[in-house]
């Protein structure tokens, strides 16, 4: 045994994090060690009291400390137009281009089969609520091309089938400053597919 | 402000860990969120609980749960000699060779004005009080050969000068399996300057 019980159970705390590998995790372990007592009394409370104040949006579904949150109870956006996303940190990533004024719906997951994740793992119904409420216009689909993606993007779309509403996902193609050069095969033919005239 | 306040607070939480940047602690940030309670509460335990029972070796200043540690209460150790090296894990790293069956002093850093780390700010006053005791034969210094190393080597061993010990560092050369080309030249002069007759 190379480390004490209690400090190969703090390894493992970090151990469990994403992208958090075994060195990693006894650098962190050892860096704990390392702070003071009041420093590890606050990151503690810290990580409490975040995990009590934020909770989800009763309407989108994202992360919020206030229920409905900020986009959804903002009367400024658009809440005809839905941007359907994977995660909270898509939102965050949308949010950045201040081009939006829409409001989102978080599904936090995609249909997997493989990892038992089924339509009713997430926030599917949740988004056929909002919309059956018929105040919606458009749905915008944005979740990553993955088979994963594709396979969620399509089952909602056809459930929203019925309703009349315009669907409509993100366009794929070739990043503003990237080269064809280094451009994927499957990236190079979404980008002609979805050519537009100038 | 795209974050909420206790949602900030806890990736600041993430990124003061030693490499972390600041997209990891977001992900650490949501993998909290997304952790139930009753993981929240466990994880926060661990941590308080190992900060609580691991303290350091009254010895060898090594952090230990028991007072003096494992290794220095072992009889079956070598007390009359005594490796210094400068962190917990380096003891970590040298206890996996099974090849050493002496004791160890933690510094818990290296002379450093740069950083406003002196001789006095690092274990070097117990490790005179070790010494001076008398039953001590040999202190191995296997201290990092950076500059600040370099300078808490050469402090230590002046300092031991006067007391009637075997002084000596732990070799620098090509690591095994190690190729020539590779090694940098200070390497590479060191294997040279610490060759031996075969």
């Amino acid at each position: 045994m190379l480390y004490t019980q209690s400090f190969s159970k703090l390894i493992d705390v970090f151990r469990k994090m994403p992208g958090v590998g075994s060195k990693s995790a006894v650098r962190m372990a050892y860096h704990i060690l390392a702070m003071s007592d009041e420093e590890v009394e606050e990151m503690v409370n810290t990580i409490k009291s975040a995990k009590e104040k934020i909770g989800y949006c009763s309407v989108c579904q994202n992360t919020t400390e206030s229920d409905p949150c900020e986009i959804c109870s903002n009367p400024k956006r658009d809440s005809s137009v839905i941007c359907v996303v994977e995660q909270p940190k898509d939102v965050v990533a949308l949010e950045k281009t201040r081009e939006y004024y829409g409001t989102y719906h978080v599904l936090h997951g995609c249909i997997s089969p493989m990892d038992s994740v089924g339509p009713e793992d997430i926030k599917i119904k949740e988004l056929l609520g909002r919309i059956s409420d018929g105040e919606v216009k458009e749905v915008i689909m944005a979740i990553s091309p993955s088979i994963e993606g594709e396979a969620t993007t399509m089952y909602i779309s056809r459930l929203l089938k019925p309703f009349d509403i315009k669907v409509t996902r993100i366009a794929y193609g070739i990043p503003v400053g990237g080269d064809l050069e280094y451009a994927d095969q499957v990236t190079l033919a979404k980008a002609i597919e979805g050519r537009r005239e100038i």
